[in-house]
This record gives C-alpha cells, sequence and structure tokens, in this order.
C-alpha cells in the first residue's frame, strides 16, 4: 500500500485566521516557557528537573533522579517540537539551544548506546527488567521522533546518530528471533522506530518495530510473566493485579477488535500498525486497524475527537458509555487518534478518516492549551462544574482552571510538537497529485512528477465555508488536485477559474479535479451553517440533550454568558440558531445564538432538596462559544450536551 | 436534654407485612449465614479470617494475621445482631454460639485488658500509635456496643467486662487530661463509650467519650504530627497526603458547619455528639448537631437517603453535588444517618429526624441486602448501567449485582444489627408518654409511670396508609400518645373508639393524644398514593428528571420490567400514576404504573454515534417496583431519576 505523503514542514506556510494564535504560540511562548520549565526555572509550577536528570547522567552534576519515570520524554518532544518549529520559522537561538540539549543528551548516553536518565542513575542494573513500568522504550521512541525531526529540519545528524545507536542496541537486545524477550509496557517505540527506518534505510529499525507488534499479546503474557521474576518491583501501585487490556497486550494485535485499555497507548500502536500495515502491504494488520478505527470513532469516542470514558486509569470503557463531567479524554489521546486517522487517511485516500482528525485537532487538541500558550488542560471533560472538582474525589482528575503544568506532563509538548507540525496534516501528494484536507490558509509548495506546484489556500474557515485555492507552476502540466468535502457538509459547489463544475466527481469524500494545470484558481464553498447534532439514544448520558456545532467546531455554554447552573437550560432545537463574529470576545471567534428555556428555582428555597414542586421554566437566551476556547475567560461552569 | 428512650427490643414483637421478609432473614439466614463466614467455613467466598485472628490471638492456632486491620469489627456487629436477635428470638443454640465467641474473645485479650487481633498478632509494639489507620478505637467501640447489646439481652456480663478492662486501659492511656495523645482515626468508640456508661454508671467513660469529640480538630492536626513521628507506617495507600476533613478532624466538631469527608466517620462521630449534647446538656454541641443534620439532609443526600457523592473515599463533595451513578451512598453510612436522626429526634421531640430514619431504614438500608439474605450492596447508586460497572475504571465501586462478601465487610453485620434491632426505632417513651415513630406492624410494651401499657399496632404499610393502634392498660390511666405524621403526607385523619377528631393537636410533626386510656382504638388514615418528587433545581444531575414515590418509599425502573437503555425513557407527569398489589412479584409489592415515551433508535445505525436525527419518540407504559427490591432479578440496568 503506497502511502500519501505530507508535505514537508519547509514546504508550508501557515497564515490562518483561525489557527495563528496557537501555532504563533508555539516559538512566541510554548518553547520557551516550557524550556524554562525543563530547566526548573520557572517558580510556582510543579518542578520538572528533566534537564536536572540529563546532567546528573552525564556526570555533569551529582544528584538522584527526579520525576516521573518517564521524564526524558518531555525532553524529547520539546525538541520534536524545535525541530518543527525551526523547519518552518528558522531561529539560530533557538537552534543553539536545541544542539546544547542534543549534546547533553549525547553526554548522558551510555558507552554502549544506552540512553534513559532514570535507568542510569537510579536502577542501573534493571536495564529493560521492569517494561510493564518503566517507560524505557516509550522515552525512547519519543527521542527518536525528536531525532528524526531534528534531522529533517537542520541537516544534523547528531541527535539521529545518537539515537540510530540506542535502536541498534534495542535490535540486539529485543532481537526479532525472540520473543520471549518482550515488548514495551507504553507502545510508542514502533512508531519512533519506524521513523528511525524512513530516514535511515536500516531495515532492522522497521522488523523491529514489526516484531513487537507482533509478539504483543501472545500467550503467556509477557507483563503477567515479568512481574513474576525476582526483584520485580512495581513503579506505580494502580497496576497491582495487572490487567493486559491497559497495554492492548491483552490479544495479539491482529485479533483485537475493540479498543481497549489506556487511552494513549492504544492509539500510539494503532498510529504503528498502520505504519507497518502499509509498509509490508499486510492486509490482515490493515483490517485489525480499520476494526480498531471503528470502534473508537463509532461507538467510544466523544464529539469533540476526545477519548477515555474513565477517570481511573485514563482508559476506554464500553460502547457508548461516554460520560460527559468525569471522562479523562487526555489530550494526548485526542493527539494521538489524529496521528492514527492521518495514518489511515494516508493510507486509504479516504477523506472520513480526516474527518476525525479535523474533529480532533480544531477541539480537543486546542482545548488542552489557553490561548496564552501557559497553561494546560490534560483531562477534557464535556461538562465542568467547579465547585465539585475536589481532590481525592471522583472527580479529582477534573479541573476547571488550566494547570501551569503537572508531575506526569506529558500533554504541554505533546501540544507543543502537534501545532508545530499541523502543517503535516493540511496536505498529502503523491507523485502526480495533491490532497487537500484541511482549510487553513497556507502556501505549500508540492512537486508533481519533478515540476513544482505552488498552492495557496485562503480561507476564513470555519467562521465561514469559502475556501479559495489557486494553483501555479511553471508549465502547464496534468495533475489531480483532491479536495475533502467534510463530512457534515451537506451543500456545497466547486468552481475553477470562474466556472462552476457542475457534477463534480467524489471519490471517498474528496473531490477530484484532474487536469492540466498552470495558473488556476479554485473556489470551493461548503455550507457551513451552525447546525444541531444529537447522538445515537444508546449514548446513555446524552439523551435527550443536543449539541451545536459550526463546522468541526464544537460549540459550549459557559457560565460567564449563560448564568450558573448550566444543566437547568434547555435548547430549543425547533428554532433556529444565530451566529455573528465577535471580534473582541476570545480573540475573535463566531459566537452562536439560540433560544431556550430554563428551569427557575423560584418555588423553591434552599433547604429543600425534594418536594412536590413541578418545574417551573422561564424564557432565555442562550450563547454558545467554541469548545476549545472555553476556560479562558473566568473560572464557571462548561457544558456542550445542552437540554432540548 | 432529656432524652426520649427507645423500648426495649424484649417488649416489642415485629409482625408486619413489609419488613418480616427482611426480619425474619436476620435469624434465620444472615445470623447463620455470617457465622460461616466469620469462620472461614464458606467456599466461593472471599476469606474473612476474623474468627481465626481471634484463635491466633488466643493462642489457640499459630498463625499471621489476616485480613482488614479492622477485620475484628465484623465479629462484633455480628455479636450486636445476634444480641439483638436474642433479645427478640431467644434461641438456646445461638446464645451458646455466641458465647462461645465471647470465650474467644476474652483468651484474645491482653492481661492488661488490650484487645485487638491485628496488633497482638502482628504489631505489639505499635499500639496507638498510629491512630489515623489503626482502627483499634473504632473496633473497641463496635465491641463496647456489642457487649452492652449482650449483655441487655441475656443478663450475661463476661462480655461486659471484657470490654469495661479495656476501656479501662483505654480511659488510662487517652487520659481526659492529656489531650494531645489523640483520638480515633474513625469514630465510632463514642458511641460504645456512652452506651458502656449507660449501663456501667461509669463516668470516666462519659467523660472519655467527650473528651474524644472535644480534642477532635483542635491545633495543630493529631493525624498530621502522628504521620511525622518516627517509624510510622500508613496502612492505606489512598490516605497519602491526608486531608483531615477526611476524618472531621479539620476543625473542632463545635465549629463544624457541613458535612464533610467520609460518610460513615461522620454520621458515626454526629451520632455520638448528640448523645454526649444530650448527657451534659451541651446546647453548643447540640446547635453542631443541629446544623450538621441539616447540611446533610438539606444538600449532601440522595433521595433514598443515602450519602456519599464520591466514589472515592466514600465522601461527602459539595452542596448539592448528588450523582446518580458513581456515588458511593455506602449502606453504613445510610444506618449511621438512622442513628443519628433517631438520637436527634429522642433529643427534640420532632417528627422530621424520623422522617429521615423512615427514608432511609426503608430504602438504602434494605437494598443493601438481597431478599434471600446472602448478598449484599455497599454502594446504593440511584442509577445502574451492568455493562459499564468495569473493575479498574471510575465506576469499578458500583456493582450491578449484590455480592456475596467482601474483603471489607463492614456493611452485611451493620444490616444485620440494624434489622435485628429495629423495634428501637418504631416506639419512644417516657414517664407520661408513647411516641409512634414508625407504623410497622408490631406489639409493644411500655411503662407509663409504674403501669405497663400494650400497644398493638396493625397496618398494611406502605402499601396502603391505613394505622390501626390498639392501647390497653390493668386501669384507666392518663397518658400522652405521640403519633407521627409523616413529613410527606398532605391529607390525614385520626378517630379514637370510632369518634373523628375534627382538629387534632399537632406538635413538631406529632399527632398528640393525651387522654385517660384504658383499652382504646385509635385509627389514623394517610393519604398514601403514589406521588412525583422533583429534586430541588440546584441539583444538576436531577434537572429535567422526576422520582416516583409512594409513602417513604423511593420507586425505580428496573430493565427486566422496562426493555434496556431506561435513560432513554421520559415519565409523563401530566398523567396520574397508577398502583397495585402484585402478590407474586418480589414477594409481594405495590406496582406503580405510569405512562411516558421513549426515545427510539430507529433512525440510527449502530455506527453512527453522532448525526443531526431528531429525536423519534413512541409512546410505553412505565413499570416502577420500590427502590430497595432492585436487583433481586435478572441483572440489568436501573433507574430512580426518570426524565420527564
Amino acid at each position: 500500500m503506497k502511502k500519501l505523503s505530507s508535505v514537508s514542514l519547509k514546504n508550508i506556510k501557515i497564515e490562518d485566521s483561525f489557527w495563528n494564535r496557537y501555532t504563533h504560540l508555539v516559538p512566541d511562548v510554548i518553547i520557551p516557557y516550557q524550556w524554562n520549565i525543563l530547566n526548573d526555572n520557572m517558580k510556582d509550577i510543579e518542578t520538572s528537573h528533566c534537564i536536572s536528570n540529563f546532567k546528573i547522567a552525564a556526570g555533569y552534576e551529582k544528584g538522584e533522579f527526579q520525576g516521573a519515570v518517564f521524564q526524558d520524554s518531555d525532553l524529547a518532544k520539546w525538541l520534536e517540537a524545535v525541530a518543527y518549529s525551526l523547519a518552518t520559522h528558522p531561529d539560530k537561538g533557538l537552534e543553539d539551544m536545541a544542539d546544547g540539549a542534543i549534546e547533553l543528551i549525547g553526554k548522558a548516553q551510555q558507552p554502549d548506546g544506552y540512553l534513559n536518565t532514570y535507568f542510569t542513575i537510579k536502577e542501573p542494573g534493571k536495564r529493560f527488567s521492569n517494561l510493564r513500568d518503566g517507560h524505557e522504550l516509550y522515552v525512547a521512541g519519543h527521542m527518536m521522533e525528536a531525532a528524526v525531526a531534528y534531522y529533517q529540519a537542520t541537516g544534523k545528524d547528531k541527535f539521529l546518530q545518537i539515537m540510530c545507536r540506542f535502536a541498534d542496541l534495542i535490535c540486539e537486545h529485543f532481537s526479532v528471533r525472540n520473543d520471549s524477550v518482550g515488548y514495551p509496557g507504553h507502545q510508542e517505540i514502533e512508531i519512533g522506530l519506524y521513523k528511525l527506518y524512513q530516514v535511515t534505510g536500516k531495515k532492522a529499525y522497521l522488523r523491529q518495530a514489526k516484531s513487537f507488534l507482533d509478539r504483543r499479546g501472545k500467550k503467556p503474557n509477557y507483563f503477567l510473566e515479568e512481574e513474576k521474576k525476582p526483584g520485580f518491583q512495581g513503579l506505580f501501585p494502580e497496576f497491582e493485579n495487572y490487567d493486559p487490556k491497559y497495554s492492548q497486550s491483552h490479544q495479539p494485535v491482529r485479533e483485537q477488535t475493540k479498543a481497549e485499555g489506556h487511552a494513549v497507548r492504544a492509539v500510539y500502536m494503532y498510529s504503528a500498525m498502520a505504519d507497518i500495515a502499509a509498509e509490508y502491504d499486510d492486509e490482515e494488520l490493515m483490517d485489525a486497524c480499520r476494526r480498531l478505527w471503528n470502534s473508537i470513532t463509532k461507538k467510544r469516542m466523544y464529539i469533540t475527537g476526545s477519548i477515555g470514558s474513565s477517570g481511573i486509569l485514563e482508559r476506554f470503557t464500553t460502547d457508548y458509555d461516554l460520560p460527559n463531567n468525569c471522562n479523562y479524554s487526555e489530550t494526548c489521546a485526542t493527539i494521538g487518534l489524529a496521528l492514527f486517522s492521518r495514518r489511515m487517511a494516508q493510507i486509504t485516500r479516504d477523506a472520513s478518516y480526516i474527518d476525525i482528525v479535523e474533529k480532533s485537532l480544531y477541539n480537543s487538541v486546542i482545548s488542552g492549551v489557553a490561548m496564552n500558550g501557559k497553561s494546560f488542560f490534560y483531562v477534557n471533560p464535556l461538562e465542568v462544574w467547579p465547585d465539585n472538582c475536589i481532590d481525592r474525589t471522583s472527580k479529582e482528575h477534573v479541573k476547571p482552571v488550566r494547570q501551569k503544568w503537572y508531575g506526569c506532563a506529558c500533554c504541554p509538548p505533546n501540544i507543543a510538537r502537534t501545532l508545530a507540525s499541523l502543517g503535516e496534516y493540511i496536505y498529502f501528494a503523491d507523485e502526480q497529485s495533491v490532497w487537500i484536507n484541511l482549510f487553513i490558509s497556507s502556501q505549500a509548495k508540492v512537486m508533481i512528477e519533478d515540476q513544482e506546484f505552488k498552492i495557496s489556500m485562503e480561507s476564513n474557515y470555519p467562521n465561514d465555508g469559502k475556501i479559495q485555492l489557486y494553483v501555479s507552476t511553471a508549465q502547464k502540466k496534468k495533475a489531480k488536485l483532491a479536495i475533502r468535502i467534510p463530512g457534515y457538509v451537506k451543500e456545497w459547489k466547486i468552481s475553477i477559474d470562474g466556472a462552476h463544475i457542475e457534477n463534480p466527481v467524489v471519490e471517498n469524500g474528496y473531490c477530484i479535479l484532474e487536469q492540466e494545470f498552470e495558473s488556476n484558481e479554485v473556489n470551493v464553498e461548503f455550507a457551513i451553517a451552525p447546525r444541531i447534532v444529537w447522538a445515537n439514544p444508546l449514548v446513555k448520558e446524552d439523551v435527550g440533550k443536543a449539541a451545536v456545532m459550526k463546522g468541526p467546531l464544537v460549540y459550549c455554554l459557559e457560565e460567564t454568558d449563560n448564568g450558573s447552573n448550566l444543566p437547568a437550560l434547555y435548547l430549543d432545537t425547533e428554532k433556529g440558531l444565530e451566529e455573528y463574529f465577535d471580534p473582541d470576545l476570545l480573540g475573535g471567534t463566531t459566537v452562536i445564538k439560540a433560544t431556550g428555556k430554563r428551569v427557575v428555582t423560584r418555588d423553591w428555597n434552599q433547604d429543600e432538596l425534594y418536594a412536590e414542586h413541578k418545574p417551573v421554566y422561564k424564557d432565555v437566551d442562550l450563547t454558545f462559544v467554541p469548545y476549545p476556547y472555553w476556560g479562558n475567560r473566568d473560572t464557571g461552569e462548561m457544558l456542550v450536551w445542552v437540554k432540548e
């Protein structure tokens, strides 16, 4: 299966009214902010210890390892974000800073290639002996992704060489000829090894990635055997009575039919499965990917593109179980779902996968970061009541306010690398074609055979549905332009050079324009009025409720616009929705107005809990703002699914 | 404050159509069943180790302590249940069995009076050094309650003497002159010491109970100091970063205004506060009791009389936070609320406290036990979907099926002792008066001054609202009969010897008949038709929903009667409710029928999660059964609050 390629970030420039506020944050705020955190230069923030651990491992400093066992991955994801940022926004100072960090990583590497500060400093004799909890391979995977990205952005191969040395050691230790030696407790290295193979061409890395997938879930379960070994000590109390489902090791991956266990582990693994399936033309593995993607997106995913219904263990639960106020819906899991879906689209050329990419990016990825780039949500609920987000209760994981940092700081640098690599989602290409996936204003250069095509996209999406594409190339040349028609769009039209196309060809959700191009203007217009969406009535939590959307954006009610006690509000789904652009609100946004009613407390006194008082209603106007923007004003309640 | 007394269980005989099925279970099933469990004679049930621990502590067997640190309390509560049962149903065999257990307890007692198998076997040097987690005083309290009950039932004082010896040691160690020596991490001994004082007259026990209450919550917090002591080791990982609120030690008890922390700890403490307040005429303490009772019942209690909104740490959260499908609502906490409310009623002579006693007993106490007496709910949710009650998720504590036993088996013997002592709730008395609290068919003998009054109550409550009372006494004598008019009753009438009373005197919710009695028949009739109840709209989880009740009984929908996906059902609150008695259903019960509608899935295929499909409804009939009876037929969904 020939995968479509993403267009190199070096060849894309994004200037988009919706996205600029986030993408500009990466070089301007997030990268320097997170660098300060990794270096423990910030006050009033949980100490990271990340760079400090590397310095100790490198012998520059004395001390104990501190932080989470996977703390090194924060630096990896930061470097990956830096790499993507340098690809699009070269910055000598930042590159020097990154080179310094890479230098440090190199010094922390052990003579035999091993690289992990926790095991180097704290448990030098215990390498690879606690795959269930140790996260060595997980960290290595992130390091590999970062090294590849840095090489691609800068051409410098020092980091790549460091990671190849470690990859060689891993391939030796985890020999593809010996399944019994185990596989990662947290998947990620499979993605990293595959990327390393892509830039180095070393088949050993590819084979190792495939082997990690194929040995996973075989009987007897590796982790259940591992914990019986003498000296084994769990690092996470919550892993007692370990259920292999947690790490998707309950079944061979090819046999898995439902998305189970820890959501981030799951979607990272499925992403790797898609990579390997495409590389090996492995239809069986591809079928498993399709099944698991369907399991998520058709039974176990929030309308915001987030996943993980259980606050405990951040995991999938059962079909249609989608509670709105106690879910985990980790930002990293949404990012993983976007990564998985993007790969599926690259392989299948089916736009329905991009519908999920778009849903994820526009909602639960950017909900994870404050508009000032300095605080983050790990948990992305669809209903929040700040008063009951109390420590040491069932809602303790739900935060009504984004946090500056976190002991387990996986999400913030993951958001940074995702925003910095946004360009990779917009366009795909193969030798004859350009795919337009997302309607993010940008300029891109794509090679069609050996001829460069320049694509310029202009839109105000999703505020409106008008997309202008300018295609230009030095000499007239035949090519295929595939423009995604979003799944939610019911009416649309397309013209080329002013001429309306009567019966456009649509294949797998892409409108196909196959012709000679030289200098052409394509105009697409999607009907993108606000709409009301319902959940399948099997989703118990959402029966009797409706959500408001516009394009890919989910909207929500916030207390600051609608008063407190949002669950007492009803949306009139018979009356229309009105929209207007408010340039002063939340940095400029389309606001949606609706009419409805509110149960009032008129008949009740505060000391009556239950009584025979039939509800009394009053008419109210409802104000909806985009879900990803919630929590950027006053602290208060938030609600996506509104009674109707 | 002179407290009304409960009538001795020896002087009450219950024969009631509603309660018999439960009260008869105690001697017939629960006591022998639990005895087998305590002795590890049951297969397929989590091993108790309880008696085995006593045998080891007594030197009869060799071995290690096993089970929870508070495992001894299971035997204490079992003995308390046995005592109440012997008071009403003398049984030589059972009494011999109990005498044997008491003999064993005596042998396990240490020479200085100390009694606790965990610390005796496992941590002999660590007595009273981990009050936060050790539960020594908690277990002692239950033992004291059992010893008093056994003495009152049988006249035998061996157990009482054992517990007095331990109480003396406790009074010495925890001297009332030295606050810094601490107080229990789990309240209960305050109740036990007070009962011990009541039967022995030893003021030291009373003073010790008061001192435990008064030193609680003083600064610096005892538990936060204790955990700093060298050698301190926590027994519960979830107590890391201990919040004194958990054990109501965040403030002096007299200053507390809101029900906080672990619900069982809270209501046991409030019960003791009421005891002490009455004993010392302590208005300040009584005010705290009133505030805390109001905090629970007017802001933090389920309609079923259960408490503890958070699945994690089984605790109170915030006002009006009453989620229905992930709450804890522990059976023991409801029992504690009934104990607290009963004391408040005894002190204040205010029937509104009995409203809560009745709500608790009729709903969340008996929901805790299966109709066959052999399985138990610890958690009493108001909405259950078996498919998502999955281990290692946010719903892991919610069980769709009652369990045979449990590692932490607090609830089953607590239910047993409550059912066995049901008579204590029905009548109160003082020297001139008899209070009729609950309408449970029974015969009672009460002394009015030195003359015996026989009261015979006959009712089919709550199936109907007719109560017949026969009062007879050897010689005509003036007395006061106070008959509770339940708070939910809107219309009622009363007659004596056939003569309707036009303007009955009602004081604090009791109808007062003050006259000469000799042989009289009092008839009361409450309007008790099924009714629809709403929650205060500040209870976010219940807005847009209604509940069906009849008398004190909350009703619910079960899947077996109404099909699956109960949250898709709507109750038509404009149309009437119909009721009928079904003698074959659930051992005979009033069933309530209503009309409503159901959202159907007609427009949806299983692979659509979100779409622009406006809901489609069909008319349906709804069948409601009493909440306490749920889960006694096929495993399935259950729902109390129904959409309207």
